[in-house]
């Protein structure tokens, strides 16, 4: 399999879906429509929607309820970017070589373009409701996107990373408190996506909590895998210059463990997750090759 | 009945109720749940929960699955209070004579309790499937919870409203900007609660769009005589310093219509309201002074 080839290919097919869901950018607040839009476009692997939808296979699903949902995870994850960063937070200008939301339509439209955003994804997985009605999975599904998306899941790991930036509370960074921002942060998105994929396939409550351990370990193996990038990727592939962390004295993962350790766990977790995947009793070939693309890519 | 004692009677009574829902100030991201609960509890009328509460008592509801949407759409009215209070929105340092969430959690922190606010309060509807996976009326109201909260609803207006005064566009107000800002901004929540209320409680379609027309007229005449009471109000009683949207140059409904006019049409509105609610085959006693209370307050 040409994992690169099939991976592009699959995340071309998911740009379209996202542009069906996106807004119309007509009316009065003609403005938020254009600013949520140009994050939406602004490119971007569409890892989550799909992870979701190779997880929903997996289980055999094969309902169009997957699409609001594989929409509404990518909404979350680009409102999180947008806020990330306005001014008040990381006051980036650029992200993936163009210029932020807020840095084109202003800091007080990139405020409501995320809120937009946020509240976007929920009104659009909602409409699963109005597709499937008595489908009790679907409220599974929401309960799962919510808490994952949430203080308990993405939004309280990005508040501990950015007092910790901004050392607001003259906190030490230390290695639990690390690994709680990973799991949150970059974590809980990837475990939701995983099993929203599963819960909407109808899977056993074992197989979701399986998925969600695979989906710990992948998200945690990425996140290493970005600090490692940092201190030894090449900078023209990676598309920002390498160790950009050090520079920033940010503390990573590699600060605790070293390079070489990093390497192993990034090794250790990724095949445990493989692992894992495999203990279930489905064709989890492309979703193997996705994972292993994933966490050992070289950008 | 004394309207004004049932209200604070009812409104301490839905106290009760959101602080049984807001989260505990322990963990690593404890900052953010202070945050979030300080501006929970930094008073408010309670307006949106108490309409839902009677509107869905109005049609007979009777279960516990009201209970997490009146907790969801006072948080969504507080996240949104505390976006709009930002340095890059309104810039408001206190409001109610209390300190903003930013003004006392840092500007970073006030972005996030309000991203964490509007994500909790879809993570605590969400509980209501929990309570009743197989109730097709939880997925509808969750529907219209989301659609009235975003960009086709409350963040549209504060989008429209927000480039108003930031001129951003070079837009002029226009009488159908400002009726477009007023039924997104302020009326669109205001829908939602009474339509919920009537969704769980099992109302007919017909009854809900009934619900909605009444809430429209009441978050109009609402909002109208907020601009009135800016121009003849008591600053004490009002607690903001009268005359102030002129100082700031705002454009009202007074603006456009003259004062006599303006209180006509909250006097038609209301009338209007109350003719629409008592066709409903209920008591509407306690909604019907309670709306009458809300459009003719003093303050």
């Amino acid at each position: 399999m040409d994992i690169e080839k099939e991976i592009a290919e699959r995340g071309e097919n998911i740009n379209l879906l996202l542009e069906s869901y996106l807004p119309e950018e007509v009316g009065y607040q003609k403005r938020i429509f254009e600013a949520m839009n140009y994050s939406m476009l602004a490119g971007g692997k569409r890892l989550r929607p799909m992870l979701m939808r190779e997880s929903y296979h997996l289980f055999g699903g094969s309902s169009q309820a997957i699409m609001p949902f594989m929409a509404a995870i990518e909404m979350i994850h680009t409102y999180s970017l947008v806020h990330d960063d306005l001014p008040a937070m990381d006051n980036d200008e650029f992200r993936r070589g163009k210029k932020t939301t807020h840095a084109v339509y202003g800091e007080a439209m990139g405020i409501l373009a995320g809120d937009g955003l946020l509240n976007f994804a929920y009104e659009t997985a909602a409409t699963a409701f109005e597709m499937e009605p008595e489908n009790p999975a679907i409220g599974k599904a929401l309960l799962v996107l919510t808490k994952k998306a949430g203080v308990y899941g993405m939004v309280g790991g990005q508040v501990v990373d950015v007092e910790g930036e901004k050392n607001l509370d003259d906190v030490e960074m230390t290695r639990e408190r690390l690994d709680f921002i990973y799991r949150l942060k970059t974590g809980a998105l990837i475990e939701s996506s995983m099993m929203i994929g599963a819960i909407l396939a109808g899977a056993s409550e074992e197989d979701v909590d399986k998925m969600e351990q695979i989906a710990a370990k992948v998200g945690l193996a990425f996140q290493i895998q970005d600090d490692i990038l940092d201190v030894i990727g090449n900078q023209e592939e990676l598309g920002k210059p390498i160790g950009s962390d050090e520079k920033n004295n940010k503390v990573t993962y590699v600060t605790f463990e070293g390079l070489e350790k990093a390497k192993e766990d990034v090794a250790r977790l990724s095949q445990e997750a493989v692992q894992l995947l495999e203990s279930i009793d489905a064709d989890t070939e492309f979703l193997k090759e996705l994972i292993l693309y994933l966490i050992h890519r070289t950008k």
